[in-house]
């Protein structure tokens, strides 16, 4: 067992993409072993797009990674010492060892894994986080219907293949975008994908959507988004009333400044609302009153007694004569009516 | 019973804010009733802000008032003429009847008003289509639980008054914004808000957001969309995690252009990807999958036989050495990579 261990650590934040000086690749020695800790020797690490934004010192739904510590990532590897009665030499196991050649974590914080059952690598990619991230974010938000239509961007990446398999065994209409002749024809021959468009093909969201349009004749019920940018540009339009957006990841922004890093980039707000909506986990639902009249009779029986009771109050203000209705929707949507704003004809 | 009446059709669509010659006045023959129609002799017509959206030619989820059509809306009045059993001639209704003196429906169109219950004005505010919408988007798509903040718009209009009076009801710290102090008054006062912040008094957003800021300590957990604008900016970084945003409107943007209207205005994608969601009646979701390790197993329930059938393949980028893993994650960010990025360290 070696004393020493190499890691990589963050260097410095990086203002918009990251390059090589935001790295340092370092010699450590090996974290004497406490309480239930586990020492792995890692055999694979996995990359990951969300690690873009743990370089950053921006608030987020995760502390970011200190200048000077290791870089953090999934990984998986070998037991080479153990505290705990859980693990023994010899066993393969998963935990968030970061950018490194070994790793000590409690026992608690690691996953023990079958080689015998499935590649170790799996659990880092179709077997973990971002597979379970397609497999959730798809069957929780994207609620797949039989004979739907779905987009997913980079998809022959972890996330969007996992997705698009799902989604094709739910009988979905399933269309891909991806970078690059050989990455759509992965996405067509070995995901099973119905279609796959190369973006690198279209020099703007226009072109893109005219393409997109044509592979998707019904429209788009489900769009999953992890890529943002220029593609949630072109899909906009074509998505379908009812439509669902589940959104995981916008990684065409993660380098752009969009997200309000330093590196200036695009000056619109959608980036940043579209962050909002991630990192706070948000729900946002448009509705139409005009489709719930079933629940109208509901909502007398809840309500009408209130207003009877004096519980619920109510203000109007009524303009008499219906030649000033003109007038008064006008100063309607200057905010200049008091109450509920009715026009008297009679 | 009087053979002619008076009506407001569409005279040209708005550019921007409508103006009067977007409206025309008009005298025309009462239609002859045929099958099973209803003339109604209308006491009171309701105007509301989505009748905005009816004066475009922009496809949206209801058809435009064509020109020269008489304007659309809900009204209430007195049935003078039926050819249907359902109404006799005495009895009150509300239906679409549009802006006019008269209006004349098949019954199915109606619904019958007991003017001895309720006022039959309160049919078209408080107990009808806007106290319907507050009543709804708050119960369906704020999900309101006690002791959470709210915030809502247009506090005192007939839609931000049910949605802060429910939201009350159970138990939420509510925070209404409203255009002057006797607005803001009103909403405190009669409709029992916690705060009511008077948006007139605020050049920016962020002297807004610092104003919200202190009216909602503990952050706010549902904004209930029917401004957006400048209050969308100040409120989205006062947003807690798991916030909900049910949009039901978006007022501030209906005569900016900010929609795609002709008149110039805002640029940023933000008000068309917003109007989308709501004309679309979209549902948009952020999600973290650290959130949901409880599913995993359900997840490799589900999948892992798919994965050991060959129902779902898998495509891994394994690039070999530690010191590899920053030029690897570069390339990641720029979509170089050809499947699910894995570092080799052993």
């Amino acid at each position: 067992m070696s004393e020493t261990m190499q890691r990589i650590s963050l260097a410095e934040r990086p203002i918009g993409a990251p390059g090589y000086h935001n790295f340092r690749l370092e010699t450590i020695e090996i974290p004497a072993l406490v309480g239930e800790d586990v020492l792995v020797e890692i055999e694979y690490i996995s990359l990951d797009p969300y690690m873009r934004g743990r370089m950053d010192d921006a608030k987020s739904y995760a502390s970011p990674v200190p200048i000077g510590g290791t870089m953090e990532g999934g990984a998986v590897g070998r037991v080479i010492a153990s505290k705990s009665a859980k693990f023994a030499v010899g066993d393969y196991a998963f935990g968030q060892l970061g950018w490194a050649t070994h790793g000590s974590v409690p026992a608690c914080e690691l996953r023990k894994l079958d080689p015998g059952l499935m590649p170790i690598t799996t659990a880092l990619g179709v077997l973990g986080m971002p597979g379970f991230t397609g497999w959730y974010g798809l069957n929780e938000h994207g609620r797949p219907k039989t004979d739907e239509t779905l987009v997913v961007a980079a998809a022959t990446g972890p996330v969007g293949s996992m997705v698009g398999q799902i989604a094709k065994a739910h009988g979905l209409h399933v269309v891909g975008i991806a970078g690059g002749n050989k990455k759509c024809t992965l996405a067509v021959n070995k995901f099973g994908f119905d279609h796959c468009l190369d973006h690198k093909a279209y020099e703007d969201s226009q072109s893109m959507r005219k393409a997109l349009q044509e592979l998707c004749p019904k429209g788009v019920d489900i769009y999953f988004e992890n890529v943002a940018g220029k593609i949630l540009d072109a899909i906009l339009p074509l998505m379908n009333t009812g439509a669902r957006i589940p959104i995981c990841g916008m990684i065409s922004w993660y380098n752009a400044g969009a997200l309000g890093a330093k590196a200036g980039g695009d000056t619109d707000k959608l980036p940043k609302m579209w962050r909002s909506i991630l990192v706070k986990k948000m729900s946002v639902n448009g509705f139409i009153i005009s489709d719930h009249w079933d629940q109208y009779s509901d909502f007398l029986s809840d309500v009408v007694p209130m207003v009877a009771s004096g519980q619920i109050s109510y203000e109007e203000d009524i303009v008499s004569g219906l030649e000033n209705a003109p007038k008064a929707f006008i100063g309607l949507l200057e905010g200049q009516n008091f109450g509920k704003l009715i026009v008297k004809v009679k």
